[in-house]
Order: structure tokens, then sequence, then C-alpha cells
């Protein structure tokens, strides 16, 4: 073998900064230590995956559904993928065509990177962004175009200086592929609204750039908040739209997701049939899983219950974990309303921690709680902190910060 | 939007040509057609996936094992695998360093080129290949050096002629980043010689060339036949094997595999640690599945019955295939001794039939039976027969593809 590297140059840019701590806290877990773990949006571990999911996935396997299924995904699922929109957002879609089923939102991010951007082509990010967004396009050449979720307007978008920055690119004759939103956000826990959704089309539109929108968390809002699929507002353009069983339907360790593409237009229609091709050269995704999120999808009434108890709980949750934060002279942070994720700000200049990643390590060696940092995501001087586990532990982790900034205070 | 498509330059080659004939299949299907499919390499549909697997699978899932796991794998799986190859081939491995867990071998392999090959870099393979090796290389931009399985030596592979081949490529300055053989073989069902193996890894070797062996079938061979690992023979240099509970342990389904790297050299170790950069820009695969696949590997006493009675079973089905092959005057074929397929070439000069492509055309239109065309593995005047289902039925098979050359006769 040669003495340098036999790496391709794009391995260097696929890294999970998110899982660099995860090593230190195996070491710390190995040497007996107890970690509070904070850091992972893994809700089946706070709350059971509802029983009749569980009950097909059990039926699925005895009756030997452990073969291949068709690649795009078994057409039942399809189906109430299909079903699931008409019924939340009146959108209509083909299932045969328009639904590709993928293992996990992670899958569908990649097919897309891979359908659609060239060696140094442009996308449009918005910072603070989710983690692996960044490898993924990065895995095949593509470069972002930075754009802001703005926290002093509650991590909204300001859609005046979104169509000023497209617009001076496109002066350069920069032509992004893409515009990525995620909707409820991953880390800020914002919904975006529908005004600014608005916007944001009309932008795309107006750049001809093809918007997708990460909705996994869609059912997840709260705090008086309205939530808008992009969906609803982009019918005649062309989009496409990421979600799946893993937040909603609490089975992140499904690995089932899906991408839906209802325009009929040209370019939706080259995408789709990418989209099945991609699905063709790696075969099905894990089929028993596929009949338990069909059931979670059909059995909507049952869904219901289990969604409403959930975000009951989670605003719950994430509303005393705010208080508190916001109460610490060290911390503030926007109160969110979707997903379960809360974002606060590190007021750095009080402590004796260079960043927000030495606050992070400080924190899980000292206190022995992992969260993420928020440079993870884009935003430095911010920590992630996944507000599922109960309201006491949340309340009591916030007290824990406190004591280990009183212990760096400048 | 723009009238030229949206689409990257990469798009145009991620096409499975396997699955073109399903879309008419499935057409057929639609009007009432009984389909007899020979067309795909799926055992659960003819050997239920083996009890104790199925009830670690549902434990698992009562157990509420549905969050994700270490991006990596469950450490449970990465043992086993490490102990199986270990068991089978007295290989050692380091199962936190050396194991990734993948969803499928198909995972595995795009990992390993996106891991490898940069733009127009070169990497060897052998044809008949795998389908899916072709668009997953050329989606990342490799170009194959195409070596042959060598039909006429019942289908091993000929290392002097390999030596030169890639003598002359270095000549010219060419440096493939991998060499990848399919042992057992799809779609040929050669279980690759010693002797042939351990020439093989003198000639990457020689040329410094990273070897790559998916063995996915390494438990499926017969008629005499001998298995070897590349594990066995490659120890010292840079090497990669694919795995899986697929075929050996009968749930393609379940979607799970791994990549095993056992090197201790500095680009085994630079692999290893793209591998699991990889896996975290994923997050988990399936997780139930991981815990039935480790109760597959753990409970080795159970699995011997169920691999010995499939094994017995296949090889009896593919002779008496292969014996009503060697008797048309159309086809013939190498006697496999792996895997479960049959690759007879077609004698194209006594039909008036164009191609491959045309013939199996014709029998699924015309005989409704489904199989494969050779050039989907780049080897044209061929086709593969799937030979999992009852004799019965692959000898009526070959009976209707008689009669189908009767119809065509020149």
């Amino acid at each position: 073998m040669a003495k340098k590297s036999i790496l391709s140059k794009r391995s260097k840019f696929v890294y999970n900064p998110l899982e660099e701590d995860d090593r230190i806290a195996e070491k710390l877990m190995a040497d007996g230590k107890k970690i509070l773990k904070l850091n992972r949006g893994d809700p089946p571990h706070y709350f059971p995956t509802p029983k009749y999911m569980i009950d097909a996935y059990i039926d699925a396997l005895k009756e030997g559904r452990t073969g291949y299924s068709t690649n795009r995904g078994i057409s039942e699922l399809r189906e109430e993928v299909s079903r699931r929109y008409e019924r939340l957002y009146k959108v209509k879609s083909d299932p045969d065509n328009d639904v590709v089923i993928t293992q996990g939102v992670s899958e569908g991010i990649k097919f897309l990177n891979a359908a659609l951007v060239n060696e140094r082509e442009r996308v449009v990010l918005f910072k603070p962004y989710y983690t692996v967004y960044m490898p993924d396009l990065q895995m095949f050449g593509g470069i972002p175009i930075m754009e802001n979720y703005d926290e002093k307007n509650n991590w909204q978008i300001d859609a005046d200086s979104l169509r000023r920055n497209l617009g001076r690119a496109a002066g350069k004759g920069v032509r992004p592929k893409y515009m990525l939103i995620t909707n409820p956000n991953n880390p800020t826990g914002t919904v975006l609204s529908k005004r600014v959704l608005e916007e944001i089309v009309d932008v795309a539109n107006e750049n001809g750039i093809f918007l997708i929108s990460d909705e996994i968390y869609d059912e997840i809002y709260y705090n008086g908040a309205k939530f808008t699929s992009i969906s609803q507002i982009a019918k005649g353009m062309p989009h496409a739209i990421l979600g799946g069983a893993s937040k909603d339907y609490d089975a992140t360790g499904f690995r089932i997701g899906y991408i839906l593409v209802p325009g009929r237009d040209k370019t939706s229609g080259e995408i789709k049939k990418t989209m099945e091709n991609f699905a063709n050269a790696r075969l099905s995704p894990n089929v028993p899983a596929q009949y338990a999120f069909t059931e979670g999808l059909r059995n909507y009434k049952e869904h219901e219950k289990a969604i409403r108890y959930m975000v009951r709980e989670i605003s719950s949750r994430v509303n005393a974990c705010v208080d508190e934060i916001n109460k610490s002279e060290y911390l503030s942070t926007v109160r969110p309303n979707g997903a379960f994720y809360i974002f606060p700000r590190l007021d750095l200049r009080k402590l004796r921690i260079k960043n927000d990643k030495d606050f992070v390590m400080k924190l899980l060696t000292e206190e022995y709680i992992q969260i993420t940092r928020g440079s993870g995501f884009g935003a430095e001087g911010h920590v992630r902190i996944v507000s599922l586990a109960q309201k006491e532990i949340l309340v009591d982790t916030v007290n824990k910060i406190n004591r280990l900034c009183s212990r760096y205070r400048r």
C-alpha cells in the first residue's frame, strides 16, 4: 500500500460531531459512571412505541413477512402515506409514483443530494441545521449557501434577507440546486409560521429553486403553534416532503421514512424516477417494520390518542425546563413550540469556559450529563437539550448546569 | 425551473436493470395473470426464517427495543459477528473497531465506494458481476476495470491473465482503489477454489490493491465444494469482508449486514474509522432486527440445523434443474456449487430471438415466468434462474423454456 491515505476526498467531510462525545460517555459508563443522556432525540426511550404498532410488527413476523419487499416500499405503506397527506393536509398524491419508502429521513436526504447535487454546486441551508445535512451534502461535493433561522425573531426566517441574499447570489451566476427547511425545527424546536412559509415558497419560485421540507416532527407542536406543511402551500411547484415513523409515531429504531414528491411537473417527475432508481440500487427497507408503520398510519384513531398524550407530556416537560433555563443568569432560550428540543444560548462572557464544545465536555465529565454542543448544528455558543425526560430530571439538569457555571464563573 | 434537467450527472448511472421487468410483471399480475417469479434471490419465500430468530425479534419488540441503537450497531451483534469469524475461519477481530453493522451488504458496498473512490478512479470488478455493484460504483464517479470469471474454467478466475492485465494497467499509471470478488458467486453459483483465492490475494498484494470479498452466501455450498474466506488467506494485508443475515440466515427482509475489516495496518485503520463515520451520518440500522440476527449468530446449534437443511434442499433443487437444462438443445450451464443461482448460456444462433433481454421478456409475457437477463450482470447471452423453488417447478420451468425456444426456432 502507498504511504498516502487510500481514502477518497469526500471521506473527510463525513463526520458527525454529535458522536464525538459518545465515545467519552461510553468510557465513563465502562468506568461505572451513570450518565444522564439528553443528547439524542429518541422518544421510544421515554414513551414506549404504541402497542398497536408493535402488534402489527409481530403479526408481520409471525406471518413470515421476512423476505424482500418491492424496493420502493410495500404498496400498503405507500398508500397509507398518500392518505395521510390527504387526511391532514388535503394534498393529493399517487402512492405508486409519488412516494418512496426510505431507511429513515437520513436516507431520504442522501437520495436527494445524490439526485440533485453535482460537484461544487450550491444548495441553500439554514443555520442552525440538523447535523447530518452537512456531511450528506459534502459527501456529494455540494457547498451550502448558509442562511439563518433568526434567534432574535423566535428562530423564524427573515424572508427579505433571504430574497436579497439569493438575488445577490443569482447576480453572480449561482443557481442553488435546492433549499432545505426543517419544520418543526431540530435543534431550535421552532414551528415556522404560515406567513414565513408562504414567503419561502415565493422566494423558491422566483429563483427556480427546488424546495425540500423535512417535516419529521409535523405532529409535535404546542404552545399555541399551528403547523403548516409545505405540501399545502407549494402546490403546483416542484418540492419534496420528508417524513417517517421515527418521531410522530415514536419508532426511531424502525428506521422507516418516506419521500413524498406530489408535483406533476417535469422536474418532479425526473426526481421521482431517480428516487425509485436509488431505491432499486439498495433493495427494500426492513420489511416487517414497513407493516408496523402501515398500521401506525392506518389506525389513526389509536395514533390520535398516542400523539395527543405524547405532545401534552412533551410540552409540559419543555416548558418546565424553559422556565428554569430563563431564570438562570448563564443561559437563556427562545421558548420552543414544536419537536422536543431546547436550544439555549450560553452567556460565555460570564464563564471561564472557552466555547460550547468545552461546556458540553465539562458537563459530561463533571456532572455526568450529556447534551449537545451548538457548534454541531452550526450555531456556536449554544447547546441542545433533548427535553423528553421527566420534568424533575430536566429541572435538576438546569440546576446542575447552574452549579457547573458557578464553579467556572469568571 | 430551467428546461434542462435538474438531475445530477451521477443520477443517470443509478439504475438497476433487473427491475425493469418488474413493472411489466406487476402489470401482468394486475391483469390477473399468475407470474412464476424466479428472479429474486429471496430465500424466506421458500424457507421460512428460523423460528428462534423470529422469537428473538419478537422479544426485542416486546422489551421495547424500538429506539435508536449505537450507529455502528449494537455491541452484542458486533461481538457475535466477531465470534463467527473466529469460530468458522479462526480469524481474530475486535468487535468494537473492526465491525460495522450495515443496512444489508448493499449499504456496505456503498460505504466502501464512498470511502475509497474519487471521481474517475478505477476499481477491479469481475464479469459477470452482481448487478448493483455497478451503479453503486458509478454513483461515486468510479470506473471499472473489468476482469472475468471464466465460463470455460467453471467460472473461476484466471490469475495469470489478471496479473498480466493489472500489470499492463499499472504500466499506464492506473492504480485501482480496490478489487471486489463475490464468493460464492451471484449470478454464477460458483465457489472460488482456495488456489484461485491465494493467487488473487498475491495479485492484490503485488499491486497494492485493497481487497473486498462479498461473502454473503458463505455457508451455502455443495456438490463437493469447500468454501474459503478471504479473511483466512489475506491475514496481514488490508481487506474487507461483507456478510449479513440475508442469505445464510434466511432473513433478506431484515436488511442487516456487516463490514468486517480485521487488519491492524494503517489503511485498514483509516477505512474502519471512515465506516464508523458513515454509520454516524445515517444513524442506526433497524434495531429489533439487530437483536434477531444476534440470536441467529449466537444460537449456532439451531443455525447449523437450519442451514444444513436449506443447503441440502437447495443443492437438490439446483442439480435437478441443471440436469434438465443440460438436456436442452437451446441452453447449457456450468453446474453451480454455491449460492442458489443457475446461469445458463442461451444458444441464440438457433433462435429467432435477438438477445437475452428479449428472451426474458418473451418468457415473461408468453409463459408467465420471470427470470433475469444476463446482460444485467454484464454477461450477454445468458440468463439467471433463481433455484429456490421446488424441483418440479424448476423442471417445469426448463420445459417451458424449451417450449418457448421451439416456437422461436430458427
